[in-house]
């Protein structure tokens, strides 16, 4: 193997003979680097950079990571040199999306102006997507039950509204750990936002910041950091999301990097030790390659992007890693993935500052129960902790959920029992796919109106107003029966399917 | 602007001329109307108006309103002047339906004698109503899925019959209020009768006198209070649904009339500061319309409907207004929408005559609980009430609850649970749209007759022997499975569709 | 209108001139009847009459009645004469089915050795009966809810086999108020067994003689009492159901018939006071209709059927009559169409020898419980009857439940909950049906194959093994959901449909 | 007769002389035998050997059976001689699947590598099965009820996960009755292994040896004892499923063999008194035959082969026989199909070493309920039970249930009610049945590698982690709804169909 010196200019024929996997070079935005080492461990699996070995990888790339990924995650040494553009004999790489196929696709599109719901979003997105990002974003783990449940949960919760109160004036506007967000749902943070629509999380945080609601950052973005925190209005306030890596030194220097950016919370995620068992999302990377190749090849492998991706997030973070955090950064610090009572006392007891209770949106362990469902059994056991317990020196742990949300009667339903503020991820990725940041601001302002009407309709024209007593949660726990069908819902869920073997 | 005087004669030439968002005029009934002001506050949306701007609208007009609404309505300083009706070169306007097209329509109608059930008006209503009228009568808030569970609820209490009881007379004869009604369910008020009849309330209300049964006047009616109140016959009881105005001048006007009329009681809806969000209707208004046009518009247009009738009705509404009705009427005075126990408690304690426990037919909050759900929550709580806080002197409150009664073991059940008579709409209208004042009278006969027959069956010949322990509700409150499939009702169903993309 | 001499010859001619409504002739058998005055008394209604006015009725009669109705029903005056068979010019009538038109109907059928449940049968009969008599056998009341919750409760009760147990000999054998039965089910009645094959009741007690089983005969049996006794086995017994006529005269000489043919025991119907809204099968008799002379009749008419047969059967039934029915024969009385706890121990208290705990097949009062789900609260009730009322002289009284059972489980879970024996009715009519008394007698062959499979493994080798806590009733009571999907029972339900309008 | 001398050769025409139900010789594997008097007891029915009288019936005899079954089921004395091969002039019996065959339906597989979870090899069986297998192999009693009720009680219990828990060490091997095993899944008994692939139970033996898994070797294998032990792999553990024949000595033969070839425990079947009512398997029978030959039948053959294997199984089984098993062996004894706690405590009081909590693969009794719904209950009463009698010298006898499991999510849920493991059977046909040996491994593999990612998202390292605070049971035992829609599980059962009358 050659190895040129690091600022050399490298041609584009000498790139064409690291085509393999034992030696694969790849161009991306005109730099050359060497991945062989790198192939084992890439998230999303090898073979999608076999595919382009020895090439110019650039338009993959760009779909999927933002530039910094490069800085971020592959050793100094991996840069073999830059381009010699003059050599260069390849496909000149394709624009995401020209301004005439965004017309295109948006001739089939709905008019933004008639969407009148959060599903509109989900079915336009589900019409048009490209698969790999409709599947990615949309599936859930296993038999996608707990994906489905997290919906359903919020129909087996029935409203008691008052009457007879003055309603003329709402005020949904609410604080999340002491900072304003105009509305109680904030952005939760969800990953590969490219995926979906160029912009990516830049379209989101602009939309958010348009409605004064709180994002949160992902780990995993497509968009750089220093994109995402820069598209940030003044007064916006950003969170963050943090997957803890193994190398504490590399967490370290994330943290500090989002502090240093402005963000104003640290989401640690605690649910995903591994990542779940997206089947849906499997099925769609094995339609895309030859099967006549896969003959031959190590069936352990199907579960080697979760391995992988294993190597990057530690399975061995535990409380007794809260005095590290402590020590790291001054941030407050809110545990997100917490499912049962027993861990929000725990997280309690370590002083954190909020927990979110969820199950990542059905993506991680299958029938683990809804945010929903848990929060009154959390509620009771955090009431008995500060009974016993009280700290009149610190405010209250904040209990968020996320999951399932798609109508304001979710959100009222969540604040009702005890939450202060529900995450919603998905719906805007989709409206994003669709609309870009219209589409989002329009999301946005579509929960907006119908939680000003809803909380009319409630008789409760503040949040406070908003009480336990409010709902009827007897058929909460039971898990016997679908509720009444929900045809929307249906219509925009894709259901999974054996594998379709006309295509192999 | 041209400002003529107002027994100036107008040319349709001139009418034409103001024809836009800014200047709008328009012919109704051969009279001229600036309507520029009334734009935002149409409850039915500006478009529609704008339709017809310059224009006859006296088509449009009529289909919807009694003529006597732009008195109502309009500031006197809208009228512009009497058309010239020999400058008219426009469309003469069409009848609102030909003895031909009657009986045209009628061709494909099933004889109505053979109807046998209410879901048979409903299954023709849907098969020849036009789809605005279907779909604004149809239509429930959100998922539609409490305008479900009002069915569905009934069938979560099965009955208990006795047997070996001498059933050879039945006697379902009942009062409300005082005033006699020949079977226990009164005929409750719903809006806009003409869209789906021409006769709209008028033919209601008349099938109501002829089978002695009271009818519940809508303030949102077609035909004016006039002509409803015309249409009644010696003996027959009307009753007066009422939307709180924000101006209480109008509102005590509006009560006056009704007194002044023979209105025999005053219903006061208390379930709608807002109007609900019902997409299946507002899908109906896009797809009239072209999708260019509203590619440009403001996306927050879409909600303008709901909260421009916000301006009507008074969402301020509250207990410290009752003894304000009381001062202005001497009228009895009934809650309807009340939702919870605590509600119909704070009902009595203001001395109220009545209550309608509602969730105003599944239009109004989504996913609040069905009146049969709560009506044993609020029996038990009212005996509390009364037992700490007996009245001998007045006559205890009377709980009535509407929504979802298709069968007469619906009232039965109703009955058995506590309430004194049900309030049925929409079967009423379904049955009128198809068949006009005969459709309603059949309705009403197959109810008395299958109310005649269950009675028989339940061992109960008169309504006080319709006991609590007739009905078995222990799954009354359990919401996490659909019942056994009621065919019927879900062919009368028609679920709720994603947008028609092949419409665009 | 001519009023010959009894004994006279009447022409065909003669006949042909009373064919209206107010003058009605009719030949049966070669006798000629005047129903002008029976027509608005016919249970079937009076169309059905009207068709055959002036003419010869014979073959549309013996479809449905035994000969002898005439005797017991006509007053003795509507005899005009005997028809004069050399003036006969209409039609022959025909057979009911030719040998040829047998074997050709058998063709399409499955070969009887291949049927291996009831399911089967049913099957068939959906398939190959002629939809009157599909109709009128498988139709229940309003929505059919009842019906199909018959079957549906026995799938809300699971089984607790108890292994190890030397099952080698199993015995089903039990008795019936002290008659020997060869398994614990009897042939409960059911009404017009001719519509569904020529035989009728003949063949059904036939195949319960060659069983050993005990049949009930029905008071509306299309075959007569008598030859229904006189097919009855040596040794083989019989037991009579009656509707009390409102004429006790008629009841008494009634029972006393039966008595009189050897029937051992009366259960008496007490859940019909009036017959139930079957909706399924009055469609089936509007569209042999021409809709155009529905047009003007009157919309009360429907209802005219029912109402019809309630002037035969006595909706004043009550406690008080069972002195009479004592006075009147000396053989044991059972209620049949108990459906509470309470009136289960009035019956006891009235000494009543047995109850059926019935909703009639689902053909009465939609949304009564099934049998099922009231026995073991009718059982409870009862033991605590006997604690404090303790008869050593005469046995307890026995239960017996009926509705639904299409398995073996299914009586099993009867008799574990304390049912001395369940009835089945339905099931042999669909086999006879299709394969005439051969079908009926495999149906029980395979129900006491499955008893005896069944048995064995519950662990239960006699009946009096199986107690009450081989099953698992904790969800029988709830109704909140349908159970697993039954593909059987779902396929060879027919469900209700709105009405076909291209039958118009 | 012609009772030719063992040891002389028979010619092919005198075998075909022998033809009939009355004198049926059959040609297997070269040798001619006399079936007369062993057709009524044929297991599978006498029309299958009726097929082949007088013929070589070597291709069907090898489809089902090991070649050693004659030896342990024909009588000596039904050796009639050699067949005198250079007569023969039969077709040469075809070899199970040529290699060619096997690569032509394997192209229309699925690669392998693309197996993603269990369901797949479900569906790829159903696709490519032959009818016979797939039928035998999915089929379950009555209506199938308690067949997915198994797979779907588990989606009644959730999980209840725990975060922040150091899952960087994942340990799941385990042992059962002392002997190791690499994950808390066996591999159950199941019958006919060569029905749905050539190697039958050996393939399975040596997937399970890979593994490290036990296998539970089955009594009515299709290869032979010796073969199956023969292909052991060292270190490997079997063990012995046993139907209990009527013929003691019989049965204490098998178990000495058992005994000798190495199996380390006995699993005594005790829910199989008699054979279950599989329809399916049934109905796939008979469209095999002729219908016409049917029609003389006696219409009980059909229950003839449940009928004719209870003369193999000895109905008769009971605990007295404990006692006579411990003096046959010294193996430990576990009893495969309790179903209730009081039997699980009777196994316990008579020192039974294990039991499988089972309904045998919905199998036998029709509503049985699941395994894994009375595991609570089991596990609660010998709670009870060892409190009061405490035996420090005997470990507590092993809890295993199996049934329905299909994820890990099922194993671990399992596990966390007390079960040491889980037994699957069917997964590992069906992968067999598409892909030999390998598919086997693949699907152990696939359950592995679920298993590590499902302890991972528990928080739990270690089997022992597992507890029962894990699960929410809340909804386990209600049986009254169908659970959240699982789409594959839907898409691989097959429904109950009525009979296909166009095959007739």
């Amino acid at each position: 193997m050659t190895a040129p010196k690091k600022d050399n200019l490298v041609s584009y024929q000498e790139v064409q003979r690291h085509s393999t996997q034992d030696d694969c070079w790849m161009i991306i935005h005109g730099k050359v680097y060497d991945l062989t080492r790198f192939l084992p461990e890439h998230p999303g699996g090898k073979r999608v950079l076999l595919n382009q070995a020895g090439m110019d990888g650039t338009e993959a790339f760009q779909e999927i990571h933002s530039e910094d990924v490069i800085a971020r995650t592959l050793p100094a040494d991996a840069f073999v040199g830059i381009l010699d553009q003059k050599t260069f004999t390849g496909k000149a790489h394709k624009q995401q999306a020209t301004p005439e196929e965004l017309l295109k696709k948006a001739e089939k599109m709905m008019p933004l102006s008639q969407v009148i719901n959060l599903y509109d979003f989900e079915f336009m997105a589900k019409k048009t997507m490209k698969p790999e990002a409709w599947n990615y974003y949309s599936s859930g783990s296993d038999d996608e039950m707990t994906l489905r449940e997290n919906c359903n949960a919020f129909q087996r919760v029935w409203l008691v509204p008052r009457v007879m109160v003055d309603v003329s004036q709402i005020d949904f506007r609410t604080t999340i750990l002491g900072y304003p967000c105009e509305a109680p749902f904030y952005m939760t943070a969800t990953a590969l936002g490219r995926l979906g629509h160029p912009e990516g999380e830049v379209a989101l945080t602009r939309a958010a910041g348009q409605h004064g609601i709180i994002h949160m950052l992902p780990t995993l973005s497509s968009c750089s950091l220093d994109e995402m925190t820069a598209a940030r209005m003044p007064e916006q306030t950003q969170i963050f999301q943090l997957y803890v890596n193994r190398d504490r030194a590399t967490t370290a220097r994330i943290i500090k990097q989002a502090e240093a950016r402005g963000c104003k919370a640290l989401f640690i995620t605690v649910d995903a030790p591994t990542l779940g068992n997206r089947e849906k999302d499997m099925r769609t990377k094995f339609t895309d390659e030859p099967p006549t190749e896969m003959k031959g090849e190590d069936v352990q492998r199907n579960r080697g992007a979760a391995r992988a991706i294993g190597s990057f997030i530690d399975p061995g973070l535990s409380w007794k890693d809260i005095p590290w955090f402590r020590s790291t950064t001054c941030l407050p610090l809110v545990l997100k993935g917490i499912q049962c009572a027993a861990d929000a006392v725990l997280a309690a007891q370590h002083g954190i500052e909020g927990i979110v209770l969820s199950n990542h949106g059905g993506r991680q362990l299958e029938t683990a129960r809804s945010g929903l469902e848990i929060l009154p059994d959390v509620m009771r056991a955090l009431d008995a902790h500060y009974k016993t317990h009280p700290s009149p020196s610190k405010p209250r742990m904040e209990v968020y959920i996320d999951g399932g949300v798609r109508r304001a009667t979710d959100i009222v339903k969540a604040l009702a029992l005890g939450a202060r503020a529900v995450g919603i991820g998905r719906p805007f990725l989709y409206a994003m796919g669709g609309y870009g940041q219209k589409g989002v601001e329009k999301a946005m302002q579509v929960l907006k109106d119908e939680l000003h009407s809803v909380m009319q309709l409630m008789g409760a024209p503040t949040l406070k107003d908003i009480t336990a007593d409010m709902v009827d949660v007897s058929s909460l726990g039971l898990h016997t029966g679908a509720p009444i069908r929900n045809y929307l819902a249906e219509e925009v869920y894709e259901p999974l399917k054996p594998p379709d073997l006309s295509k192999l």
